[in-house]
């Protein structure tokens, strides 16, 4: 009996002793945290993340909470609430023994928003693209039908304004509530939103205009359902054009990297040259190679 | 002093016997809810979210708190963890009393992307908005410091491109990762993106580089880590700039409603009534008076 309470007060306070070496990550929005240290001299990794607010559970944390006023302005006050610490868990995930390869899978990258005018594209960016030349066979693969073709949910064969649309990777298309599709221009010669000009309106209409038919058709969801934009820069460099569900906050659906393909549309009508000329921002992870050639050219 | 133990305890408890009506929305992914009840008989809305974990008080958590396990699998374990309740508080804003628009404003409600031409602004968007004639008395009393003045970062007092830049209640100031400011201008008669021309470039100018500025000295975050943005439709009919960390999502930086403040300069320099003709793309939740207008207008 002795050594059964002994055990249970080891269990509960194994990370009393905890020695935090780094926050790997966290989230402000998600409210939480990826800590890499030490137990025991053990290398381990611990996630904390609070948990929901459960509708069951008010009553109790309004009449059981401690209100601390923070600020009164007419109808509109703020409180920080002390709640039982029963009412208000934090899960907590610890991986110990922990490698290299766990500390690493947890570890954010911190991205830098950068400016890049026109005589940057031209000296830094076109010249970094050009040297790395990603490759883009898979993109080819997927037009030719040697990979992905029975993944394909449209497709216009048309070698000016065709394309082929096919789900991303990241939607298992289990629900129309995450849906993600990619249409893949069958143009070769467009890296980016920055090679655009006037003479590409009919391609990115056929696209914007095809493509939403054939989400109607294949799942029920009309044109004011969805988000239709570009990245800049691109994750690849042959143009392709993202399909979003409105309302699902997609990985880089965000003003600091997505431009409303009807937006690029109405700018290219009215100057032909605006992504040419145009200075544009976007984030550039800290790990990236083109954040480095902006750095060096002094332009962070 | 007895009276003021008296005044205390009944700030303290003012929620204690919050009757709750119905949940609004949640979000198990960013731990928040919104509650519609009573406070005394008065309708109100409540808005508990929990608050993000911060890194300087993860010594204090892990030898404070109390752990359950749940789970071991491996390396792999998880527990509950009860921590201290000032280490783990609940940001509560209290709305009170709330109207039907209150309460409304907070419900989740599906959304449907809107098409608006020049002709539609016009036409539907403006005269609805005169119509309504949303009160913002609050935004007055800022920006003649009768409340909130202690909250204030930064003001350039200047009539017609000064502005008062101050957190935005989502943000409980306790770390940078979600930072969340907003810059209101002095100027009262811009009501949205609508009506700005190029005679406003230097209001925009001047809220743009002096709001980064008083960024950079208070929060020591530079420009590079900034989202710089306005939100059309925006949620209040007088001209304000959203301040948010880069890396954060926050909520409404996504392409189909933020617009960077930095392309709204370029094109209004290229365009002086860039957004006086264009179409504009936004986002109206199925219960917005607006979108009923678009209906009707057989716009949608």
């Amino acid at each position: 009996n002795g050594r059964e309470d002994g055990n249970e007060s080891v269990q509960e306070n194994v990370l009393s002793g905890f020695k935090t070496s780094s926050v790997l990550s966290d989230s402000a929005r998600e409210k939480n945290i990826f800590i890499h240290g030490k137990v025991a001299d053990q290398d381990a990794v611990v996630i904390l993340e609070k948990t929901p607010i459960r509708e069951d559970s008010l009553a109790e944390l309004f009449s059981g909470s401690t209100l601390k006023l923070e600020m009164k302005n007419d109808i509109y006050s703020t409180y920080r609430l002390q709640a039982p610490p029963h009412l208000n868990e934090i899960k907590t995930t610890v991986v110990c023994p922990a490698t290299e390869k766990h500390i690493k899978k947890y570890q954010r990258k911190e991205s830098f928003l950068v400016e890049e005018t026109e005589e940057d594209y031209k000296n830094i960016t076109l010249p970094h693209i050009v040297k790395q030349s990603f490759s883009v066979q898979w993109v080819y693969n997927i037009l030719e039908k040697k990979a992905e073709a029975e993944r394909i949910v449209y497709e216009d064969p048309d070698p000016d304004v065709g394309f082929v649309l096919l789900p991303d990777f990241k939607w298992d298309q289990k629900q129309v509530d995450d849906l993600y599709l990619i249409a893949i221009a069958h143009q070769r010669d467009i890296k980016s939103l920055r090679d655009l000009t006037s003479e590409h309106v009919p391609l990115l209409q056929n696209i914007f205009q095809k493509g939403k038919e054939a989400i109607l058709q294949r799942y029920n969801l009309p044109a004011s359902k969805l988000r239709v934009y570009l990245h800049y820069q691109p994750s690849y460099y042959h143009l392709h054009v993202h399909f979003t569900k409105l309302g699902y906050d997609a990985p880089g659906c965000g003003v600091e990297r997505a431009h409303l393909i009807a937006d690029v549309i109405q700018n290219l009508q009215s100057n032909p040259q605006y992504y040419k000329t145009r200075t544009l921002y976007f984030p550039l992870r800290a790990d990236d190679g083109l954040l480095s050639k902006f750095k060096e050219a002094g332009r962070l």
